[in-house]
């Protein structure tokens, strides 16, 4: 019995796939440090952990499929917070992570064939959502020595088809760090409302820009609210990537009411992580700045030891908690097992995410990498020391294939 | 901008459209009994309550994609109590509720435009898993005189084109409280193997068979490993709804991988949840047989009271905590409407789920309603109380329409 062939096609998670192989060489006895991945080693903010302590309910109900309504309360006083108050309770939907959130975007504005744009390299897994929903992502080349930022406008709208549905912007930036500019965003924005296009925002990372604010499209939704579409998580935010607390946020009342349709289909979100998300309004301001102050540090660090590093290039990361590299290798994605296979330098390893699975053109981004500095700095300079040693005896073995 | 024509086309959930009208009755502050949901009020075990009292963990971090290993473990040991010892880890992933699970074996099964059959009455939300992943669920007649079992195995064959990919059964039923014999499941094991299609056994109540035992999936596994998908859930045998805990199990080592595709590019199902759910262990066999009990003590209840209203016909619910009924009235939609809208009874009414929302076939089921028993006894007894009245004052309305 055969697996469907939208599923055969679908690519493996470029993050995820080393998963069974750095499980074996963990199984070795190595210890492995992970660039590999998103997932903070930040405390998530202790009155959400107290809220897990405190449970009072003895059973534990279906949500409300929009939300409850003390999660939905506690998100829009965050969105007030930071200016934009013209958002309502009914403009949101929350959902089981940003991954829902895209989901539910994707299937709610295209049919299967149609077409959204983004910006390569970009998030993999907008690939296996497009995958899942029928549709064709259509990648708008960027470039490292551009730091990622958007192209010309007459190469973005190049792309566009009579099947295009919808830009999609991840800003600040997974996988590249880049933040964008307030020109660039205002370019898409209005891009997307000369073309009749939807504009998705994907903004998990939005406080995590550290030499300007992150221009968010919340700015321009209040104006232009039929094609705006945010897409938000608690994540990376508050570190609580394990508690799924996605948001799926529009002002186009009739896109919101097909949203609900699909978030009643899947019943509830978590009512627990709720409870846990809702306690977002008693973390304090200094939680945030602490937690940017802390990543601000890794990326300097982490800037200048890649780059002190023969053959490594990489723009200045601005935001997020990722850089995209490029190393000294022929194919990152074989340099990348070979560390996890035949590397260790005092029983220890790295493992980091080949660059290919962040783009969709053939062949380009064959030498870069993900990075990912979600570790602290004595693990961030252990783990660049065994990229760096990594690398000079990979030269040898490469020399050979 | 519009919102996509595969969204406008979903069903509205027929369990959930009536919330904003019961919402406004209860601001005028009129109680309503909910007979119209499957959230149970049964308490949750303590021992799973405990388990957020003693998180621990200072970082709510990913889960792996497949599920936490103790998870995992918990999942499995459950299995094997039940005597299918031949089932592993590597069997089973575990989903954002059975809603998830349902999702990826759609995706992972069919193309679009492919037919998966079932058996009308059926579970709403597969209407909307269907149109989301651009199948036909192609319905299979049961009648309510038949107690909605199985029609023979020419009616069901009669329905198999070169496009069916599946068989798709819920056992026991929702929304018909039906518990399938064991020849019934043979026959649909037989023809999945004879016709080259998967079964997919969505068994979130289990537990819940009053008066046999309900013949697992599972219990085929061993020997039919391709064919042969289980969709299973905490939700209703714990009192966990709103802890979103799901599996998708087969021994389909290909349709695994690719399941695991999808439950890769979600990321993460919750941590907390995930911590509740591997309690099941420590969960004593007195809770379950206690349910048990007391929801038989209800179906015994509930179906001699509405026995006895006149006008109203319904087969002795096996199991589950749902029976469909049929009322003395031309359209139950508009009843249950009017129930909200224009009835109380000492300022109190009652909410029912429309029957039609359950068959694909046009005009089937319109006098029919759902009724879900998670109400205690005293509570049942006003309900149905409250749904006599009710039929006695609509007779007088009806008539004038």
């Amino acid at each position: 019995m055969a697996v469907s062939e939208r599923i055969r096609n679908l690519p493996v998670s470029s993050i995820r796939k080393l998963i069974p192989i750095s499980n074996a060489t963990k199984a070795r006895g190595v210890k492995v440090y992970h660039l590999n991945i998103g997932d903070p080693d930040i405390r998530t903010p202790q009155v959400m952990l107290d809220a897990l302590r405190n449970w009072s309910n003895p059973v534990i109900k279906y949500a409300p499929s929009q939300g409850t309504p003390e999660f939905l309360k506690a998100c829009l006083s965050y969105y007030h917070k930071l200016g934009f108050e013209f958002l309502e309770t009914s403009d949101i939907i929350t959902t089981v992570g940003a991954s829902e959130a895209m989901t539910f975007a994707f299937l709610a504005i295209t049919g299967v064939d149609d077409e959204i744009l983004t910006f390569e390299p970009f998030y993999s897994n907008y690939s296996v959502v497009a995958g899942t929903t029928g549709i064709k992502l259509v990648a708008v080349p960027t470039t490292l020595q551009n730091g990622f930022h958007l192209p010309s406008r007459e190469v973005i709208e190049s792309r566009i088809t009579p099947r295009t549905k919808a830009i999609l912007l991840c800003n600040p930036g997974n996988p590249t760090g880049t933040v964008f500019r307030r020109d660039e965003v205002e370019l898409l924005v209005k891009i997307a409302k000369e073309r009749n296009l939807y504009l998705i925002s994907d903004e998990p990372y939005r406080e995590y820009a550290f030499d300007t604010k992150t221009v968010s499209i919340l700015e321009f939704m209040k104006d232009s609210p039929q094609n705006l579409i945010l897409l938000d998580s608690l994540s990376k935010r508050y570190s609580l990537c394990g508690a799924r607390l996605g948001m799926f946020i529009t002002r186009n009342t009739s896109l919101i009411q097909g949203v609900m349709k699909l978030a009643m289909s899947r019943l509830s979100g978590g009512i627990i992580d709720q409870a846990v998300g809702t306690k977002l309004t008693e973390v304090s301001d200094d939680y945030i700045k602490e937690v940017i102050q802390e990543y601000k540090q890794r990326r300097d660090f982490l800037y200048n030891a890649l780059k002190s590093i023969p053959g490594v290039d990489l723009p200045i990361p601005e935001g997020a908690f990722y850089v995209m590299v490029s190393l000294p290798v022929r194919d990152a994605d074989h340099f990348a097992k070979w560390l996890l296979e035949h590397f260790t330098d005092n029983n220890e390893t790295v493992m980091i995410a080949p660059g290919q699975g962040f783009y969709n053109t053939p062949g380009v981004g064959m030498n870069q990498v993900r990075i990912a500095y979600v570790l602290n700095i004595s693990d961030l300079k252990r783990s660049v020391e065994l990229l760096r040693k990594g690398l000079e005896q990979y030269s040898k073995v490469q020399a050979k294939l």
